[in-house]
């Protein structure tokens, strides 16, 4: 094999890829296998995950049902790709979600499917706005992340991945997030005073786009009241309210939406990450019948139908959300994860509040480079965990939501011990 | 199965997804399984595919090895998700990759993986381009086509699909293609003496974004001078040189690359559809190396690294692109569809000129509403096959490239009987 | 003459003006000559102006030493119209206003000369902004105004007169004025709290450009010291801080620049409206020397150099601006009018609190109409007076700084007259 | 006077004045007074003007009876400034327009004023529209010249110019003008072309703005057939038709519109420049009432009603086009011209073909540096005169329309002296 035959075997990263690859830099391994909450590298290391793929393996790596629904599907020459033709595999699917998903929870949402990408999914959903609404403007909130691509990268907040666009980003206004002025300032009321004075310069808009839980953004949460809130202030003004859900949703923070404990309704929601189960590429996008304007083929795109994944997602709404047993199973971790990191921040003088809800939460530490040598001294001890936030001073814990409570402690103490020992490396060179 | 269950097997579709849909209309059956040239419905019906999942399965569905390599992979618990972490999986596609296809065509391009769908290639080399350049403007084609997110869709010169943006689609200018207004204008002169006028109003470019063979813009041609001469404008004016080679690439019109005869080096090249070998969700952008100024990061997205994709890609590359047989053999057989249809065109009059090159080849009808007719009653008998162009005119064949001869020759035939039919029927209901 | 021939006076302008005429549609009377604070309609009906052209005419109509020195400067055949070359009027122009302008308040500002509105000298400053940060985004203000081309606009507030641009506008963000959100919100503090955070979405700025006063937006005042924190943060994110002076200055609110008292340094100042004396088109940009980055003609225009605004506006800078004098009379002035008023809004339960500063002074009242009928009201007993605002809820006063006593005494009573008239009618109808 | 005083009477302009300043560094004189073609300087230099404020001046300066008009007007103490209300001036302008000017034609276009620039004027009609049609894209043409504001700008070819927005300039494409590509091309039918193609990419326009022969841009005259042609293609795709007659019109080449012999119905036309008769700023944009959409002061300015400028058109109007004699004696005048450019053009190897028309005429040289050598040598000669094109390589004339048989001579000697010397100089230096 070309690989083995390289002297030198990191080089071809090094030598062919592009300079914009990004964890390969944090965790400078080569990992050849995973399964549940691990990952192991070539050399035989183990490593524990809470990363899971930014939330992309909430029943971890190659969960056996999900791995051999999809060799079966394989083994039996079923249709890889078909464009968006019709598949037995779609409608397998289609009738679960339907099934499992939207008529226990009375949705009547369409699927679009729209390419296999989260930002495929956004671009979709403003798309679907826009069109609706004729109008241009959407809002969006202060460390929102929603992708990369031209028209999503308009509505994220980062402003080293916007730079990377080489264009002005026009169409999307940067609104307060919950809690963004501190706890005195309700955001959603000045929001919505804006939109109602017709001299304030805001457009009115074509959709509000919100995250429950701000994934990139540093596991900001937003209260189910404000949440009600901004849905009442899109309805008020004519905009559809979408929840980007890719990375808060399929029972990270609680039900298989993030959102459905809040008692709202989006006009839209975006899903991918999680939602294939395996971590194969796909993504859609849930539109409310009256907003589904689309002509025939108006949005479309090569792998709108990635038939491995409606596979393994189907088996994985069949296995975790027939029943309330998996949200329960994970209410129950998340509180136990919850209770080890509230120990770990009381460890250092660094460590401040908790952040985040369920099973995506972390520490806030003092600056983003205390959070990034704790993340390293994790892994060199075999915990695979990052950053998040502004500053990227947010340690944040996105564990497979099936990992067990051994793997999970284990975890912890890696993650407390590196707290330790960093806090002691920095106590040393002050003195 | 919940599929099985449902009274009215299609109902599903129409209930739950997105009016957008739109091959399933045009191919109105559930398809199970696919192997080689075939899909197989679930009534057992077997359709020849000249489609290919528009040039996404140049080897065929479920081609034999790539398939076995990627139940290999899985069955030994492979990453299959790993953001853009290094795998075994993809220091070997990179390996096999330089070793195969850039070493041998001497070029030096690193490669970006920017999410997995051609879309995504083509917002990552815009930006690339742009913020290599400092500049905002990008040259595209008339009938050019690059895909449906806002950068991309900027690109693409369908007015249908652009219209879904809801904003107005800014920062590419759209170029008169290769002939577009006839053999006797040079439409790259044209453009050089509007890029060296500096009052002409067409700002100076990042990038001349082109596509060999355009495939959804009606299998237009570039000739290889013209590209020559694309290439030689954009370094005069500073600007970067892009093939676009989602869908004429990877054997489809020739070499590995399409534009390898025409001896042009493009500063970044697009690849995704075929490139995964097996229809899954793969893309990548290459870049020279004195352009890939990217910072770590600054370019990201969840699914960048398909491991799937990367070992069925590596096989394909093995099994297909170590010697020159396979390109050799895609010759020999698209002389062979040319001859066929040749003679298909010489049929009746509604056909036209033969259009496009290699195994991206069609017939140029009368209308649109010609073109329909016949694939409808292809499909009718058993052959999937679609229509491009400007008004949907051409009927065009995208059979895999491993394709038999014997089932050829049957596309060909159900092909010819329904232009046969088409025209007996037109002749009679103007008669 | 053609205009007396005609049967119905008014008609020529319902048959050959267009729609969008405003102003004349609240004053519908032909107006011939003018005087101080005075409009003399053709049919000799005389009114008090309380409009002032709104702010263009701080000394009155057709103050008779302006119009000398443009009858002198016409009889003796001086240059009416030169391009933007030297005229003795343009040097007599720039050195009076070094002289008792720039000097004594040592600004070492440049004079551009925009083209002669107040639009034109907006638009040069954003370009300036711009093209010395490299950066496009704007920061402006809610209810702010800044003129009706393209790129004046995007900085402007007011819905309606954006829905008249056609497309979106881009490049300017809109932040909340000073007292926005109520007087426990400091809105500079928010709007740094954002700039500082690189995840905000909100593009660190070219400039950020404010009016000390909204003549428009409803005479809302900017508290000194939340102009200099303004100032302060454009300096600390590196934005140029840009005061567009057209309407609040030239001794409308106190000094010659609204913003003298409040000890700020602007980059760049827009000046319009009053600049030249006599109402004649007439504007320019100030810019400090290290901004004044521009090549020869790189912004130009037909009339950047109105040279009949040259005579008058010199002759109005020696007569009004070479002491203290008519500064002092005019504050003194001011207090009379803020008396006058604070009586008047007592007087009606409708009535709210002042708004404005100095001679820009007015009344919010509880709505629109009621504005809107007392102005009607005024007119009809030989008073012209506006209203501005969200909800063109404020009575506003212009009236000539130059108005006796008298004058405004008059035009103060039949303001009180018509608050009284619109009370008792309101009341009436609500028994 | 502190002009005088000044040691150095140039000093105050590098002083105060920004670097953007342009025509005063192409004529080093301060002026002090103008009268018909000249133009004198302090020390009393007399200079021929063909330079006539590009085309602003065609009665020249300050033309007696225009002047007389002025005085008497300001004398009574006529309104100058009125905002937008109805006066007794504009009464008298709109009906004297209408009479001598619009019924003749038997045009039924609205008058909007648009503010008193060309700028304006475009920006109003761009506006109108966009939306009239609720589209955005705007058809422009090469080299084509519209204005320095955002909305203008965009439709402006020179890159320059351009390159001053400091943001992308979006919503126009520029189209190639009559005869770019050369006499075999036409490029309408390539417009139409294009536009007929629902995948050529560019976007159905809102309006297609053209003049009918370009000033800035090098006096390249558009057929008179070729702008029937573009205005039924702006008709075929429901865009409006708008000529920008602000250079060429108002008898400068041929009739008071410049497009009256082509046979074209303009939907939209805008003014500017010349209108006044005095060089006063005054615009305006004639709109077909069918497109006068707008609501009152959706569009509005400051100084969109400049009453001596009414004054002085009017009497413009009764003075020069109450009959035919001063469009008959202006094509005299204009054969006159060309014959003498005629003569020059053959008297030296670098002067090449005859540009432009009517009285808006020149002769391009072999470079910019050749036609700028030559403006110098003329200006030190007592000529002004000034060069355009994408290389500034036309000398150009733009001579008062009203100059004498004797000064058009000597203007024209001092021309083909200076293109004699300069003939010397540079065969001298190459020898």
């Amino acid at each position: 094999m070309a690989y083995e035959h390289a002297s030198a075997p990191a080089n071809i990263f090094e030598r062919r890829e592009s300079r914009v690859r990004s964890y390969c830099r944090s965790f400078p391994a080569v990992f050849k296998s995973a399964r549940g909450s691990e990952l192991i590298a070539e050399d035989g290391t183990r490593y524990i995950d809470f990363l899971s793929g930014c939330s992309t393996l909430n029943y971890g790596h190659n969960h056996p049902e999900l791995k051999q629904a999809l060799l079966d599907y394989i083994g039996a020459d079923g249709v890889a790709h078909g464009l968006d033709m019709h598949t037995r595999a779609k409608a397998r699917f289609l009738n679960t979600f339907e099934r499992l998903i939207l008529k226990p929870r009375s949705m009547d949402h369409r699927v679009l499917f729209p390419g296999p990408t989260g930002a495929n999914a956004v671009e979709a959903a403003l798309k679907t706005a826009r069109k609706v609404t004729g109008r241009t403007n959407v809002i969006a909130f202060t460390n929102g992340f929603h992708g990369m691509t031209l028209g999503a990268l308009a509505a994220t907040g980062n402003s080293g991945k916007r730079g990377g666009a080489g264009v002005p980003l026009t169409g999307v206004t940067h609104e307060a997030f919950d809690g963004y002025f501190g706890e005195d300032t309700d955001t959603a009321d000045q929001l919505d005073r804006r939109l109602s004075d017709p001299s304030s310069g805001l457009d009115k808009p074509a959709a509000i786009i919100v995250e429950t839980v701000q994934g990139e953004g540093g596991l900001n949460v937003a209260s189910d009241a404000w949440l009600r809130k901004i849905e009442k202030i899109a309805r008020k003004h004519g905009a559809l309210f979408i929840i980007d859900d890719i990375q808060a949703g399929i029972g990270r923070t609680g039900g298989f939406f993030s959102f459905e404990k809040a008692g709202v309704t989006p006009d839209i929601i975006t899903m991918a990450k999680s939602l294939s189960g395996l971590g194969l590429p796909f993504a859609l996008t849930l539109i409310r019948p009256q907003h589904d304007l689309w002509k025939p083929g108006e949005h479309n795109g090569t792998f709108r139908g990635n038939n491995h994944a409606f596979v393994t997602a189907t088996k994985a709404l069949e296995l975790f959300w027939a029943d309330d047993a998996f949200e329960k199973e994970t209410a129950r971790k998340a509180a136990r994860l919850r209770a080890g990191l509230e120990k770990i921040a009381a460890s250092a003088s660094f460590a401040g509040r908790l952040k985040g809800k369920g099973m995506m939460s972390g520490i806030e530490m003092e600056s983003g480079d205390v959070a990034a040598e704790i993340c390293t001294e994790c892994f060199q001890n075999g915990l695979i965990i990052e950053t998040s936030g502004s500053m990227d001073e947010v340690v944040k814990v996105l564990a497979p939501l099936t990992i067990t409570d051994a793997e999970l402690d284990a975890g912890l103490k890696i993650l407390a011990d590196a707290v330790r020992a960093v806090s002691a490396r920095r106590q040393k060179s002050a003195a």
